[in-house]
């Protein structure tokens, strides 16, 4: 049994003349929810969004999560800090796992986790996304086609990231960019995975193989049998000093 | 189900006045294959040689094999060299997950997937060996200990290996040395896990820790769910050439 | 020409009573500044402290260094936080190279550029530290012997740092632990290198492999040649779309 | 001073109907090696070539070269064993650069070095390679734009090597493609780097940024301050055990 938590800033969505309105009526979470039910029955998924009382965040629900999955574009600035310092807690001293997609490559938690600014270059056109897997071994990359298209908006390099720990894809675009747009990092405790695709004009959230790649990412981050290292004072090993 | 390999060379066990006949009487490749299946049930364990016939690795044998274990230390030189090119088949192209164990660094199969000599400092005396995990949240470090301690032969550093793609752990030794002893590897479609216990002369393969990273390992390193890349001459994107 | 300033809390120093007053007259920075200027005639060194006004970090200043050197132990919390995301913006964007010493590990700027706890395990005792260089070539390990000794602090691991892009040196300590005690990282346009000898209470900062070592690293962090990347909205290739 | 040896296998431009014989008529080793002297009066430069005795890669030549630079296309399997031993062992042990450079990707050296297949996707055809720079700070990427155009062949991933220990290129092509196509590795006491443009019917060695990246590539792996690390027997440090 694996934990999810879909997390949505919920905005675009309820927009009545925004596409996503109409892509996403039960909102981007819940296409994604739906997802990973359809690829993992032992999957637990619930669902947050950013107008929740403390964005649905607490304490409580945190403590609950193996893996929390993160949407946001437009409000990354509403998100409370206090809620920011939780979340990087539970990811960097419990363990749990995270699921950065798209947008959220500007969210204050994704910032604050790689240290650097998370910029890129963008356009919102009409660009053909063909992700590549590289690295075909890496349980991301189970069951995956070496490529698969979509159509979405274009994200471009040079991408603000500190190099992942491993590489898992990179995304080509018929404009002539390129992206590593599937990026696994360890911190402290955690498992983090930054995933490109899922720009709020575009169905990306119902396609198969995305569906495939995030419930491939919940089962990479899940802390299964971690043990919590400890820190400060230590006594020498008994002999040695 | 997960079918697993033990490849022992089966030399010092053999020698009646050498430890290793009396700490290993089933062989090195019989304390492993019992540690493996107390670990877990799920794994169908088999065992080779050096001295059964093409090493007890025919492309038979390989073509049913998962994930392979090596040992071996001092007839490295007598493993056939079509043999070690059928090994590196199976694990660069079909996927087959491949565990080095400790004197295995100097393996025709282990320099030849690394590229280096694999050289390190050595010494056989009254060392004690402390291995401290540095990624816990990695699945090999899944219920290990954040340290253990083993008496062993001491390796040191310079290990003359790539970077590893994920370091897992880094050993301590009483005379003085530190080594890179979990090493993780991706080499073509296939995982390698460096090991560095497990001297001739030690019960090192029946303690309960040394097992557990090892099944760790086996579980890591098993191809579920490989795609295989293709190669070769490619077609342009329909409507892009 | 490389203009480096090396930073430092010097509040140690001050106490009449401790160790660090009579080891460092002239301060930590002091000695590393000598240090600097005797191995390479090429740098132009300054230096500043903690009770500067602005802590020596006004914008003006930072802006004509090339690389900064940070030493702080007890008072991490005094640095100003706009001091803090200044340094930040400077390394990130600008290219500042940041070499960061010893407990620095704790400081803002590290933490922030990590997004780790950067804790660790570490004992104030008679330790010897047996620094091994693991990547000799390593440009910061030019000339550096393979293994070298210091009468020092204990840091051992977890050490909670991202992997290091490059992992140049491990440290082992007497009393059982192993360190990553020379790590390198990239992050935005700058170079971190992170090394961990130089507790107070030993004249770490006179021995002429640190010196030599903290001077390589002002050679590999220097944004020499730096093309900034641009961000932002980005338009297609010609022909492309 | 650095020593640079340029080696071309010389057999394309030999043939007065293969339009390499127009475009480069000194050899693609004659316009490499122009280039480089062009880009840094301190290098001193040499060529070589597969029809040369023993390649022009005897030993007293490569105990005088720093960094070597390997082109091959058509003939690797005329390079004799011996010799691609005899280079490994001066990459490996004496710490020689080794730039390998666009269809050397499945040269005997490379592959050998790499452990992996090396195997990748190509297409000769009308094709625009955009280069992309992931890692501005890297050296090899000094005075490089973030992005350059050349007419070529393509590559595409799956790229089949060990991920690099440093990617500092990722190249985009017309037809749907991505590829690594800047990318550093450490192996043994060498430094190798892989640069994917220079197809045959191309002017590539010509074009300025090809050749400023090929200089800084030289200036990385030369083998600046190495100390070669010691193997074998070690004796404890004293009063340790």
């Amino acid at each position: 049994m694996t934990r999810v938590l879909v997390w949505n800033e919920f905005r675009h969505e309820k927009h009545a003349d925004h596409p996503a309105s109409t892509i996403y009526p039960k909102g981007i979470h819940g296409a994604i929810a739906e997802g990973l039910q359809a690829n993992d029955a032992s999957f637990v998924v619930n669902t947050a969004t950013l107008d929740d009382p403390e964005h649905g965040l607490t304490e409580d629900v945190l403590a609950n999560t193996d893996v929390l999955i993160w949407w946001g574009h437009m409000a990354h600035h509403e998100v409370d800090d206090a809620v920011v310092a939780r979340v990087k807690k539970h990811v960097v001293e419990r363990g749990m796992g995270l699921i950065v997609l798209h947008s959220g490559h500007f969210s204050k938690i994704f910032k604050n986790l790689m240290g650097s600014t998370c910029d890129l270059k963008w356009r919102e056109a009409d660009d053909i996304e063909r992700v590549w897997v590289i690295e075909p071994s890496h349980p991301i990359a189970a069951g995956v086609p070496e490529h698969f298209e979509l159509p979405e908006e274009m994200y471009g390099e040079r991408f603000d990231i500190p190099a992942p720990d491993t590489l898992v894809m990179i995304s080509w675009f018929t404009g002539g960019e390129v992206f590593r747009s599937g990026c696994c990092y360890h911190r402290g405790n955690g498992k983090v995975f930054y995933f490109r695709p899922g720009h709020e004009s575009y169905p990306t959230y119902f396609d198969e193989t995305v569906r495939k790649v995030i419930a491939n990412g919940v089962r990479w981050a899940a802390p299964n049998g971690l043990v919590r290292p400890t820190y400060g004072n230590f006594k020498a090993l008994e002999g040695q000093q």
